[in-house]
């Protein structure tokens, strides 16, 4: 298995994480973006994107970290991290597509504007990142994970641009529960941080 | 089954279209955005984002159109829309991640900007979006559709507003192999357009 990715990427991250949770070996391959690597074939052939993660595993090849996290948890993670049950699944997934809306396009963005590696409307990005982070923390006010009772991968997909928050000025302060369960994940057997 | 969704709303529309294409029966539920009902007491029990759809099934209560779509494709759908397999999986879950960022937050979002109801910033939409369209149209130029050589959920997350974009002032006429997938999108048995 080779995961594409760069040294700083929370979406790269991602599935690193939880590959390494899982203890799966891979391969890392460092795509070279202050060169353009990602904007030159052969690497836009694997990602149509010119982004990372991209995973290549028995001869597929996946782009997107959601993407990535669903093929690994569902070939190397049992019943553990996405559960086949079809309601269990949904729920699951409701917590990947709050990663994919209000935590990138709010808390990705932000912490991208204001580290000079991103252009945009930093206060749109502020509201939209802490709506996600409402809904986050009312969840966990109750729950110790976002589903299921348990880490899955839609606590891995929510998990990095929300730790990394406080990096895009945004302060977790008004979100208590939200503080002790990147507290938990970070406790998990296999967490390691990322760069 | 309860979908909750309002007339016009494209994410609602996607889980409907699926229930359609499965000709399976539910009851539809208007939530009365115009007058904040989505926004107070007790539909924010249902989905603490103040959004449509919200899915109600067998006691189980679902939001985000995503995760209605796999509970849906995986509970009543077989292998059909959204098979088992980790790898079958993942490459459908490619394209409902290109829906949720490119094809949301680019084409329904400068819809939503040139039809007065969404404030936002019209160019840096349109770029994301036609980012979206070029990668719909560089797949779709060799296969009729995104996943797997047949309809998926991965279609139906990105159909209703890819076909819509124009509404955005987005031309399709670049995007020709684009255009050939909507129509055989609405050529499936049991598609019906929205509103």
């Amino acid at each position: 298995m080779k995961l594409y990715t760069t040294k700083n990427s929370g979406n790269g991250y991602k599935v690193a994480l939880l590959l390494s949770l899982l203890k799966h070996p891979y391969e890392t391959v460092i795509v070279d973006f202050p060169n353009g690597e990602h904007k030159r074939k052969p690497f836009i052939d694997l990602n149509p994107r010119s982004q990372v993660p991209v995973l290549e595993d028995e001869g597929r090849v996946l782009w997107d970290s959601s993407a990535c996290l669903v093929y690994i948890a569902r070939k190397y993670g049992g019943e553990a991290w996405l559960p086949s049950d079809p309601g269990k699944m949904g729920e699951v997934m409701q917590w990947i597509a709050l990663a994919l809306n209000e935590i990138q396009f709010g808390l990705q963005y932000t912490r991208g504007i204001v580290r000079g590696i991103r252009t945009g409307h930093y206060d749109e990005g502020a509201e939209l990142g802490r709506k996600g982070l409402g809904v986050l923390d009312g969840r966990l006010q109750r729950n110790d994970w976002l589903a299921l009772g348990r880490p899955t991968i839609g606590d891995i997909a929510c998990y990095p641009y929300t730790a990394r928050a406080p990096e895009g000025n945004i302060s977790l302060d008004p979100y208590p529960a939200v503080q002790g369960w990147i507290k938990r994940i970070e406790a998990l057997p296999g967490y390691f941080k990322v760069g």
